[in-house]
């Protein structure tokens, strides 16, 4: 028989992995409780309709496409946004604003596996939907930061860029939608030269090409000052100059809300996605070349899919690549572990009292494996110790007459007989250090 | 525009609905914990000859299968046994034993939606593989036990048999397996006169005939005497007899542990899966008509998967139905909550301070919601209550000045001006009732 094997792309999560990767998503959701995002739990499989919809090309050619038996066109989702923004425009629209919405799981891509790439990954994503203001920008920017420290990175970075500034010149210059998308996708790839021939080519002034050469390197960590000198740099259009001065005021709220973290805005950045309308950012890892997460500002989405216009911020994290960048630093924070015992009954007699006692312990939250291989007590001990266990609570005869079990500390290798009713108690004294 | 839909069979889990289910997965991941079960996480997407490898017809064909974008045969899991089998057979092969492995997540059925029946469901599984012994049966049932009643359950039952009673006997009177397998289809559909004559089809003995009659009809909630009855009635068929004896040591450990929870044993019970090979069991709600979950011994599947032989026994949960359980018994666990508190700053200079502020509510563990509409002070406290919020956090020019805010109790309706220092301090010492 040929071996079986998980599917190319795909992965399974073990031990200290599977925990890790709990343990961010349960951190994700801590941040969206703090902040007051709602969790909801959509379908992985959505109709093709509905993922298409608003995905850029290049994410549509890539998501694993299907029909259901009923025939229906389906597909795994790539990411929450468009299950989000269902919501948002049918069962939620009567609902008054603002909605804060938190949404955690897999999602499906099918990239070229690599290191850190899967065709499953998973995805924290947060959208605050109805609030046009800066505060909002920052509040999507603020919690990202808190995800971050919380799940264990101390350093990392956000890079700030807003598409406002770069489509307030081409609009104004009159540039067809279909070639800023062409020119914002090239910037995304930092292929800023073939960028700027395509806008040259589609007949915008001298002045400005000469405007965007200097705008598309610009950048820097005093970020208040760059947004600024933006503004300066883009006088004359009037939409751009509104932009920059959208970003200069979200990173003031950043500024005064006590964010320390290190940014810097680069008026050349963008992201693939044709969606966003006003501020996009990314947070990495200075020594890893990949974004953990971003997002941005898309405040007419929510009409791309029939709903009532309604101003969104939101933003999406790559677990997996949270994971990585935690053990990369090596500070994943220590888990804490409740108590683990192993009981073992002495003879076949009295494994129903050794259940019965396992019980007791788990009531007491003790962590507990009962021996069910039947193995001789020097073999199980040694099991015991092999996973780290930190007590063997041994079920003998002549202990039980007087209600008292053997506690073994496996780490300290001493042992004492302890009244049943007194275990927990004793373990919680002791030290396993 | 037509209006985007969840696909026929799919669903989303909104506010009290998500909370609920990542409650119960919660739960299921705790008790898992409690008794030593390791979780891991495999992939939705699985081989098409995995998931066909163990599956039934029945659920065989009513997989979503499709092919990839690399043109492999796959299908979203089923059910989570399989992709824990080729764990088992393949990564984890040489492991010492035993294993307690635990998974949690969505799995997919092309079933006829219907009332707490969906395409995507919620599974928690637990397998204890490497022993043949009792005790681990009566775990896999004891842990079923806490799972119900840490989620809130405090009405259920289980429903209890032993494939190798009727098994023992048809193999005794050489009955084909394929006919077997039928018989026990039929079985698991109550449908007992035509497994009858199935079975009296095959050629069997007029004793066989007449001991499996009064078998099918035979069961009791005295479950030690029905157990014992069972072994007298099938004499003369060995298997049948040690199948018994097997499932009376089960039943007298789960008593011996101090389990209290209503049992009935089942003589003619049957579960539709080919593979168990010893106990079987189901916990239901009496005034529910579904099983919340169910399990059994498959002592044969590690192999069928090209593993090691490897003794094991499993249950798998409905975490939808535990959820519908607990909804009908009205007696969900009060999630106990943070304090709740919306930061407002009265006018838009101070959106920075009242970040600031929310920042370090959130450091304190309060969920904060910061007013990001730009309303005026009665609206968005209006809005504070609507959400049932604790506390209004009002940030104040005045105030501020002596480094203070006022906080406005929402349920009492009342306010005071206090110390940033002290504003946690002060929540807590305040109750909301």
């Amino acid at each position: 028989m040929s071996e079986f094997k998980t599917v190319r792309g795909m992965r399974d999560f073990l031990s200290d992995e599977a925990e890790m990767l709990r343990y961010v998503e349960g951190t994700a959701r801590r941040v969206a409780g703090l902040y007051g995002y709602e969790e909801i739990v959509t379908p992985v499989v959505e109709s093709y309709e509905l993922l298409a919809a608003k995905a850029g090309e290049e994410v549509r050619s890539r998501m694993f496409v299907f029909k259901d038996l009923g025939g229906r066109d389906v597909a795994l989702r790539p990411e929450f946004t468009a299950s989000v923004a269902r919501l948002v425009a049918t069962t939620l629209r009567n609902e008054p604003r603002p909605f804060r919405l938190f949404s955690v799981g897999a999602v499906y891509r099918y990239d070229e596996p690599q290191r850190g790439r899967y065709r499953e990954f998973w995805q924290s994503n947060y959208e605050l939907m109805g609030s046009k203001r800066p505060e909002a920008d920052a509040e999507i920017m603020l919690l990202t930061d808190s995800l971050m420290r919380k799940a264990g990175l101390n350093r990392f970075a956000f890079k700030i860029g807003h598409v406002g500034v770069l489509r307030g010149i081409l609009n104004q210059e009159k540039v067809e939608d279909k070639t800023q998308s062409a020119v914002m996708q090239l910037m995304d790839k930092k292929q800023y030269d073939e960028a700027l021939r395509k806008v040259e080519d589609a007949g915008v002034s001298r002045e400005c090409m000469t405007v965007l050469r200097r705008l598309v390197e610009f950048s820097g960590k005093d970020v208040l000052a760059v947004a600024g000198e933006i503004g300066v740099l883009v006088e004359g259009y009037e939409k751009a100059v509104e932009a920059a001065k959208n970003l200069r005021e979200i990173l003031g709220l950043l500024l005064e809300s006590g964010c320390k973290t290190e940014m810097t805005v680069e008026a050349g950045f963008a992201r693939g996605l044709e969606y966003y309308t006003g501020l996009i950012f990314e947070v990495y890892v200075p020594d890893m070349d990949i974004a953990l997460g971003g997002g941005g500002r898309y405040d007419r989405l929510i009409e791309l899919f029939g709903g009532e216009p309604t101003p969104a911020v939101g933003v999406a994290h790559g677990i997996d690549r949270i994971m990585l960048g935690v053990q990369t630093q090596k500070n994943a924070q220590r888990l804490e572990k409740a108590k683990s015992a192993m009981v073992i009954p002495i003879k076949e007699e009295l494994r129903g009292e050794a259940l019965k006692i396992a019980q007791m312990l788990r009531d007491a939250s003790v962590m507990v494996e009962v021996e069910v291989m039947g193995r001789k007590m020097a073999k199980a001990l040694e099991d015991a110790d092999r996973r780290k266990m930190d007590y063997a609570v041994i079920v003998g005869e002549r202990e039980l007459k007087e209600e008292a079990v053997v506690i073994r500390n496996l780490r300290k290798r001493v042992q004492e007989t302890v009244k049943i009713q007194r275990m927990t108690e004793r373990m919680e004294n002791q030290s396993t250090a």
